[in-house]
């Protein structure tokens, strides 16, 4: 007896981009400012999705503010990442060395930089530059985990 | 003319605790607590410490406080790690594979958990599920950057 069925498969979209600028230290913060701008946007389309789904209304006014979010998330996201893959590769190639010190000294020069570019200013951008230290630290060591 | 002269070399202490509970997910749970959990108390120390050298006065008290500080986000930290850990590998096993999505899903599941865990609920559980598995996103990416 011949049997059917229904099978499907679920694929993300996959795109990427490369833009080569002819620097290596160029090409990682640009890669890193597209890519995870890219996912800060994401991440607040699907908060905005889901505020609309909750609240069951959709407006103009909505959708504007979702994008406007997005761009601006996005750039911030985009910006920190770009900072901090820039700097790593800065600091792995002023160590001469590749391991979790990197992403240490990587943090906290680039949560110093942004904390800095916040008009932060004194204690601040130092505890800013503590807590991206350790935060990178801390993924580094998760990486090697997972 | 013979010369003379110092030379020293500065090594980080080289601790590396393991612990074998014979299950490949708890000892990467396990290992996640302690790695992490070291490194948050890391951050407080040094963050307690550039208090103590800015104010320029040390007490009993502050050094008390400072330790249960330690312990506290250390524990934190520690926790959070062992659950992402844990559930990324869970996520892989189940899926069979190991890319960028494991990370995306064991983010948001590991966020929603810590959430619970914190006493939120409804919306905030799925905002912070959203945001951690944003973050875990951007950071598999950055990891192929760096």
């Amino acid at each position: 007896m011949p049997r059917s069925g229904i099978s499907g498969t679920l694929r993300s979209p996959q795109i990427d981009v490369v833009i080569d600028t002819g620097n290596p230290f160029l090409n990682r913060t640009v890669d890193g400012f597209l890519k995870i701008g890219a996912v800060g946007a994401c991440k607040v389309a699907a908060e905005e999705t889901f505020d609309c789904l909750h609240r069951g209304d959709v407006s103009k006014r909505k959708v504007e503010h979702a994008l406007k979010k997005m761009c601006k998330e996005g750039a911030y996201w985009g910006t920190v990442a770009g900072v901090y893959v820039g700097v790593v590769y800065g600091v792995e190639r002023v160590r001469g060395r590749s391991d979790w010190k990197n992403a240490m000294v990587g943090g906290a020069l680039s949560g110093a930089l942004v904390s800095a570019a916040s008009s932060n200013h004194g204690d601040k951008i130092v505890k800013d530059a503590i807590t991206a230290g350790a935060v990178a630290t801390a993924v580094e060591f998760a990486n090697y985990l997972t």
